[in-house]
């Protein structure tokens, strides 16, 4: 090695040793008598000190030519430090060095390598490559390969076995948009990447391999949003033999120990949510439980009392903001507008405060006697000094809107601590969601989902389809949808029929998913499971909102990457051979 | 879970306990007043025995109409096994039945669910699922599973970094054909899919990653021998502020853990041998070294006594097949046309054997007097009953065509057994090769591998570019290469120089690796990696020839996977939003 230790290891032991240390210019001070370097490397951070007539002038001289980035490698004495800095592993000890080599001179970085720095998201994706020295960037990186390392130690303790699926697969109508890969040796055709590898892990469990998992590249070609990426991570799990219990368990056997590996925490039990409740009390299929304020149905209590907004309304529902009643006009305004943004879609807002007294006083007073209004108190539960938040409409959006609204309020009140932890787990979804802008039923969470056995009879009619619920699951953590799965369907007239109920043609289903039905019919043992979205996992655990910094090198909003300027043109040879033509429109 | 065990658990101890199975029907005997299961799952095969008068008649009712491949839920008492079986781990107990329930049924199997196996490639190609319930296949992929962990075990353990590295990257023009993916949202733009993650983690190094790996799937279109597939998986390793023998004692180490922990095998120092030697010595830069039968130059001894073949050859080589003078004409003949077959392409075989008393008898007796070829023995070291096999002809040919003869002796004198592992470092490299096809110089590694510094100089003259040496390294065993890698350049200038000698002009250069370029000026520290062909890897511990058994969902020689029928055709309106169109030329 052409050091004998790293940056991060001296301590006082060390002195008297001779030792060379290669790293990073961090900074430089130079006070002309003394003068300081610290060098950095992935370990941490040591000082090297060069004083006049100590050091000599060959060295003084080199290290006085010194710029940020230049990397060095530095042999000398581990000495004492006369102030010693506690801040700093290494901040007992110092290097007197007698030689400093530059390894490589750097120019200076378009932005500060510093935790805080001055660097622009375009400018930082651009340089990923200096972004990623930034300690706390790379702090990411490596609690993702904790995780990594944990989820699979965990699993492979479980006698999981971890199997690869292939990348270049088939594309499908079903779900997501496809990349595409023309195919040069089959002209005309193409191989998909794999949005999940979901089927293929189904056929793993019809081949008797009992229990699987994979950390592995998914793929989908959509608009892509802040959070998202077109290549993300899945933690893929398929278990034979199980039950939804089972699954249950078993992942909530992972999550735990997580939790315990990397953040030091233990947990209870998971508590367990019907979607059907998760929506009442949160309206929310990913409720954020890290606090209450939970919805209260004001229907029944508030109509027929000759105020239109809610005599009208499918729904009234509310909240208890405790000890909000103190808010000014102004902020009760400004939580009006919040409701009524376009993406949240509310026609407005109604409150009430719940004064010193008891007495409470709302903005429909004239609509409701104080009687009436104490009814309303009772329902929310609601004492002196709370704020009442009300919104009523047609229920899914007044849902929406109220679930928008208590994420807002917990955010204000500082009850979304991200060092604070609540996982739950949504149970017992739809099946199936209908299109109305495509007039058909989709499947909610895939094609491969299986009924609850006791809901099956609920297919044979139109009327009762979209009640149907599925043994399918969802993990959830402080709002975030962690994990999702399901038991699958093992019996190939079962599958058929889902086939045909998502509109599928015989001839469609064979020739798409064939190899499925196909296998159905070898002897499929009933199986489930479970994909996490690991890049989400991880930056949840990091503390962080989104997962881009979580990614060694990700791409922007249209899906490029910057840093290495793609995608880009290739050849006319290229798609010759490939047998295709760009067929670019005018923009 | 729907069972209590697995079928491969319960021992004698548990005899008495009443428990559920869940597995394949194997196969079933039945013998009239007695009826046998063989109930399989991953982790073993147990017996069920149903007995008239002591089974009840409805189970054996079931039993009696099971076919192969059946799913079975069988819950019974476990019981002492009257003749036991010390073949299988379950041998000394049985179930007796209290249920046997039908979980799915299952068709006939197009091929025996057996070792083995009566299905063809093709096939077993088609039904791989099938295929994939078939223990040795089954037990290639638990192996390979054991072989990652252990991988990521040990470098976890050296405080590698496993961080993923972006799939849909950018095409470049140097090495092998790419596969390319149509950007949707970048009109006539396309990413590519990485031959390997190369650049990036030299990125990282620059980065201070320090020390990074990952298991990783690449890609290469390119026509497919019955060894290679369009997607393979890695072992990509990188290090900063290392030399060649940092990384070669680091991935040794590496080498030695895994034949430990997977084979229980150990291992003295891995021998290292220069490109140089290996090709005099084995004809081959990567030599089968499970046994020696290295080289014997006899150019200087025969020429000049009237032989043309070998008067006119640039080189004259031999190996001594020890103890096989007893050869007969017959397998000389073959021999001989062995090395005359095309892709071989010697001219002839010459060859001499030693008789009982010492006398040399030799295919060109008219040439060579007895004492002349006593010198030819003496050069060969041998002794009574050995058998000499010459080639003559161009150096590299003769070379290229004795590697094959030697290796072929090798196998037919049984020195080439697949539980004997022989690992050996070839270093020393050249740099770049020459094309006489394109008159250019290509990268005999890769563009970004580091000249030997003290072979600088020889860059500067046509006549020496050509001798100038890499540090770049191969680990082969048993004489497949296994894993290579090199130091990388760090400077920019050298990479600049370097893309120029491969034909780049400045802006082609910058136009496919500016990034890396620029990186470089940044702060680059000196760094190498090494990268494991991880397919290979595994069917070589797995003791197999190919790798395809060792890939959950290979593809088969046209690059398709006929298992779910890939690549295939895509929508107008997939083509359209993709702004492509497909060119399919008439065949």
């Amino acid at each position: 090695m052409l050091r004998t230790h790293t940056c991060g290891e001296l301590r006082p032991e060390h002195i008297g040793q001779t030792v060379t240390l290669c790293g990073w210019v961090q900074r430089t001070r130079d006070k002309g008598a003394i003068l300081w370097i610290d060098l950095r490397d992935r370990y941490g951070l040591t000082q090297i000190t060069l004083e006049e007539g100590v050091e000599a002038e060959a060295v003084r001289e080199t290290a006085r030519h010194l710029g940020r980035e230049f990397v060095l490698s530095v042999t000398g004495k581990v000495a004492e430090r006369y102030s010693k800095n506690d801040k700093m592993p290494t901040g007992g000890i110092e290097i007197r060095p007698d030689k400093v080599e530059i390894l490589n001179p750097a120019k200076l970085p378009p932005f500060l390598i510093e935790d805080d720095t001055d660097g622009g998201d375009d400018l930082r994706m651009k340089y990923r490559y200096l972004d990623l020295r930034r300690t706390p960037v790379r702090n990411n990186l490596m609690l993702r390969h904790k995780m990594a390392q944990a989820v699979r130690r965990y699993l492979d303790g479980q006698e999981f076995i971890e199997v690869e699926t292939p990348v270049l697969i088939k594309s499908t109508p079903e779900g997501a948009r496809d990349f595409v890969v023309p195919s040069r040796m089959n002209p005309g055709e193409f191989y998909a990447l794999p949005q999940s590898p979901q089927t293929f892990k189904q056929l793993l469990m019809v081949s008797g391999f009992d229990r699987y998992f994979q950390i592995v590249k998914c793929f989908r070609d959509e608009d892509l949003r802040a959070d998202r990426q077109p290549e993300f991570t899945q933690i893929d799990c398929e278990m034979a033999f199980v039950t939804q219990e089972d699954i249950l368990n078993t992942f909530e056997g992972l999550t735990r120990y997580l939790f315990k590996e990397i953040k030091g925490l233990d947990f209870p039990e998971v508590p367990r949510l019907t979607y059907a409740d998760a929506m009442r009390r949160f309206g929310n299929d990913k409720p954020d439980t890290r606090f209450a304020m939970e919805f209260v149905e004001l229907t029944a209590i508030v109509k027929g009392q000759g105020f239109p907004v809610f005599d009208n309304a499918g729904l009234v529902v509310g909240i208890n903001a405790a000890t909000c009643a103190h808010f000014t006009r102004k902020q009760l305004d400004e939580l009006t507008d919040f409701v009524k943004r376009p993406q949240i879609g509310a026609t407005g807002l109604i409150y009430a405060r719940v004064e010193a007294d008891g007495a409470v006083k709302s903005s429909v007073d004239k609509f409701y006697s104080q009687e009436e209004l104490q009814r309303w108190k009772a329902a929310f539960h609601a004492n002196a000094g709370d704020l009442l938040l009300i919104i009523a409409g047609e229920p899914n959006k007044a849902r929406k809107a109220m679930s928008e609204l208590r994420l807002e309020m917990g955010q204000r009140l500082g009850l979304r601590n991200k060092e604070d932890f609540s996982p739950l787990w949504v149970v017992d979804f739809p099946l199936l969601e209908y299109s109305e802008e495509e007039k058909r039923y989709f499947a909610m969470h895939h094609p491969f989902t299986s009924p609850k056995p006791e809901d099956l009879a609920l297919l044979n009619s139109p009327d009762t389809i979209g009640q149907v619920r599925a043994n399918a699951y969802d993990l959830v953590i402080n709002g975030v949808e962690v994990g999702g799965g399901s038991i699958r369907i093992h019996d190939r007239a079962v599958q058929a029929r889902m086939f045909s109920l998502l509109g599928f043609t015989d001839e469609e289903a064979k020739a798409q998913f064939g190899f499925l039905l196909d296998a159905f019919e070898y002897g499929a043992p009933p199986h489930g499971g479970i994909a996490f979205g690991f890049d989400r996992l991880c930056s949840l655990f990091g503390g962080a909102d989104s997962i881009r910094d979580f990614i060694a090198f990700p791409k922007n909003n249209s899906g490029r990457d910057v840093m290495i300027d793609s995608p880009s043109p290739i050849s006319g040879a290229q798609l010759k051979e490939l047998s295709i033509k760009t067929a670019v429109l005018v923009k």
